[in-house]
């Protein structure tokens, strides 16, 4: 798909004559989330966010001069796009930054391989390894190889994630990505490479960050893209294969992130908050669309329908672009700087699984029979979007720590059935995204945050009677 | 799909089973043409023949220690196949061997961008190219600049490739890659890219050689991956975007190429023989399976099973697995070393179109009403296959020269609708290979070859007949 020339939004003028006839005050709560709905479903102010920031920022890898640039063009687009008030805040991190990163298998027949190192990954030499490889078609199978008999070697893993539309699979299959490196080391391995956490037959290397653990030495690690685990679980049929990896990461201690927040203040009880997030960093190999570029233009675009109704909802609304989530701190590092805020957030919600349609939605817990959920059954049925019998229970890092802190979560559920063919790769480019979609997205979002931010329920009273 | 592990081959076996009960003679060749055929699609001899080419080869870029390691490979297999007679010659090529590719936006907003060295590429400095681009959304845009309008510049061409199923449209958008070069540095350009000759959306640049013109200065020039070509479309349409790009490819102009022919010798006239081919070479991003490894298993695999016929076909039927047919060597190659055997081909076909199953076939011209194409027809009907209104004309590189020699040709017509997803890129891997599709081909072919090596009819006096 090109985009090159997008026609400029007329969503405002739409919701605004949308509103006229009928002024706040007059409209039913549900009439005006309906109105939301149908002015999203037209706008396409969020498809040309995406493009602007995938075109113009590209890449925005944590702690990089390209995610500072992210978010100073975002909170510039927040402040021209009618919120009370927007600004930004640094915290420190880590960066850690892509070098040279090449595989080759050396004997028996010379071959490259496409691989991609894990983020946080230590360095090779600039030489590189060159050693066996030992191959384990599951990642138990190395969990039960014994200390030491992976002496000198590289272990590969060439366990494969099944596809499935929730994105379930990801998490069973994260502990090969996450943990393998160390559970390699422990048992001697030299380095370490596993078949991408992807669903796709593609030759780019799916990127994503492993943590070390600190009983293990820190040991070189890559994912290869799946067709390359496949040559290696043929070669290694044969016999014996070596491999040479070098990869040439760095990392700088003293860099920073960034938060972008932008607020509408609630008309009646604005220190309640109604938090919606997304993560504005990406991986630095593709651009960012679906992760997590299509979720900033979700919240955002959602949000920016929403401050253009007079009078604002009852709550506040806040939108949160989160920085450096992909490296693992942004929920932390938010929930810390904003400790003393929490007890003042009454929902919150985080969009971070791409920009295909939403398909279900989850109760904040205690709430499923409550008018809220009603209404807003009632407003995302036309969009095909079901009510799931289970309450949301946590959606996403960039407020996990949030939830951990007290706040009630609720939650949509996108359709990942190709997610995982993109995720983390050099394919999340904007051409992926659908227009239709991302609205449907957008449509949905502003009608669940507009009736949050408008209802009385206490969804803290709620989660803690329906744990009782 | 997975692979690691095939059973061994029992297509033989099946076959003389198959042929047991009633000897050759005493069946009709209708009758050994369906068993043939038959036999094709329960056998796995072809799929394990490109499995092991493309697993322990690799990809087998023309004039390069990887070729001759595929020509090697190749004879020592086709002899352990049941052929009268296997060998293989060699021809002196340049080799063009890529080097560094890297790209990217330099201005307004660096960016990664990915490429690929056009085949015959001359390099940049080691420091690379840094210029304003010119784009251009139609290749004819181009043609109409004038002499001088892009002095300084590399000159872009983002003009798509339609998706089709007979792969028409490749031989349509083939001028911007093979002229389009020269054609810049008419105008002024001092580098030239493009947007890849391919239908797919994903960050693989496809390759393929250019053509530099006697007339213009050669400058360099690459493919861009589709998402990037789209990319720069975005960035251009808002303003001068700065790119900076780095080739080093390097030639060798003292090469040598390989051609492997096997022989199954004629019962009746030896010296009449049908000639099938594909090549053996390969792009080096990928590993060849479909362009042409696919097309080298499905004329062994078809011939294989010919050559446990006793008694053989009337004429002899030869095999052809053609040397750096990407470098445009292969065809005039073999017609040179062979023009005095050119009068004494009764007929040709190449197989170089992928591993998708076939959907028609093209009669030799002056041959649709015989009994040969009939009885084809029939054999070919239960495969998905018919007879194409059009006579073959001609059906690929390998054998153009030879049908411009006078021999006359019969062609196959596969399923292309995503060829041009793979072609040429670092995706062309065995994964993408369908065994029962790949065994449909063989089956067809097997069919096709014998029924044509048993014919009596003289195809070059009904292609005469046809012309008058």
């Amino acid at each position: 798909m090109r985009a090159t020339h997008i026609p400029a939004a007329c969503g405002l003028a739409l919701l605004l004559i949308a509103l006229a006839p009928t002024a706040r005050g007059q409209d039913s709560d549900a009439a005006i989330a309906h109105k939301l709905r149908d002015t999203a479903l037209k706008d396409d102010w969020g498809y040309r966010f995406l493009e602007t920031l995938t075109t113009t920022v590209g890449q925005r890898l944590a702690g990089t001069e390209a995610e500072a640039r992210a978010a100073t063009w975002a909170e510039a687009t927040l402040k021209s796009a009618g919120f009370d008030e927007v600004h930004r805040e640094s915290f420190p991190i880590t960066a850690w930054v892509r070098g040279r990163e090449e595989a080759s298998v050396v004997s028996p027949s010379p071959q490259r391989l496409v691989v991609t190192a894990l983020g946080g990954s230590v360095a090779t030499t600039p030489e590189g390894i060159t050693a066996e490889i030992a191959v384990f078609h599951l990642y138990s199978d190395l969990l039960r190889a014994a200390p030491g008999s992976l002496a000198g070697k590289i272990a590969v893993v060439t366990e494969a994630m099944p596809r499935v539309m929730d994105g379930a699979s990801y998490g069973a299959a994260n502990p090969i990505r996450r943990l393998g490196p160390s559970e390699a080391a422990k048992r001697g391995a030299i380095a370490y490479l596993h078949r991408s956490l992807g669903t796709d037959n593609h030759r780019l290397a799916h990127a994503g960050a492993t943590n070390y653990e600190a009983d293990a030495p820190r040991i070189p690690a890559a994912a290869l893209s799946v067709p390359d685990a496949e040559q290696l679980d043929r070669l290694a049929a044969r016999g014996k294969v070596r491999v040479k990896l070098v990869l040439t990461p760095t990392e700088d201690a003293s860099a920073k992130s960034w938060t972008v927040s932008a607020e509408i203040k609630g008309s009646e009880r604005p220190d309640e908050i109604v938090l919606i997030g997304a993560h504005l960093d990406s991986w630095d190999l593709g651009t960012g669309a679906i992760d997590d570029g299509a979720g900033d233009a979700i919240v955002a675009g959602a949000a920016r329908l929403i401050a253009a109704l007079k009078p604002h909802p009852k709550r506040t609304l806040r939108v949160v672009l989160f920085g450096a989530e992909e490296m693992n701190y942004s929920g932390p590092a938010y929930a810390k700087m904003h400790a003393e805020e929490a007890p003042h957030i009454a929902l919150a919600a985080e969009s971070d699984f791409g920009a295909r349609n939403i398909y279900a939605f989850l109760a904040p817990p205690g709430a499923a029979e409550t008018p809220f959920i009603h209404s807003l059954a009632d407003t995302l049925t036309p969009l095909g979007i079901f009510l799931a019998r289970e309450p949301a229970q946590n959606s996403g890092d960039d407020i996990a720590p949030l939830h951990a802190a007290g706040v009630p979560v609720i939650a949509m559920r996108q359709n990942g059935l190709d997610y995982f063919d993109i995720h983390h790769t050099a394919d999340d480019t904007f051409d992926k995204v659908d227009p239709h979609e991302l609205a449907q997205n957008i449509a949905a979002w502003a009608a669940m945050t507009y009736l949050a931010a408008q209802s009385d329920l206490d969804f803290r009273k709620l989660a803690a009677n329906a744990s009782h």
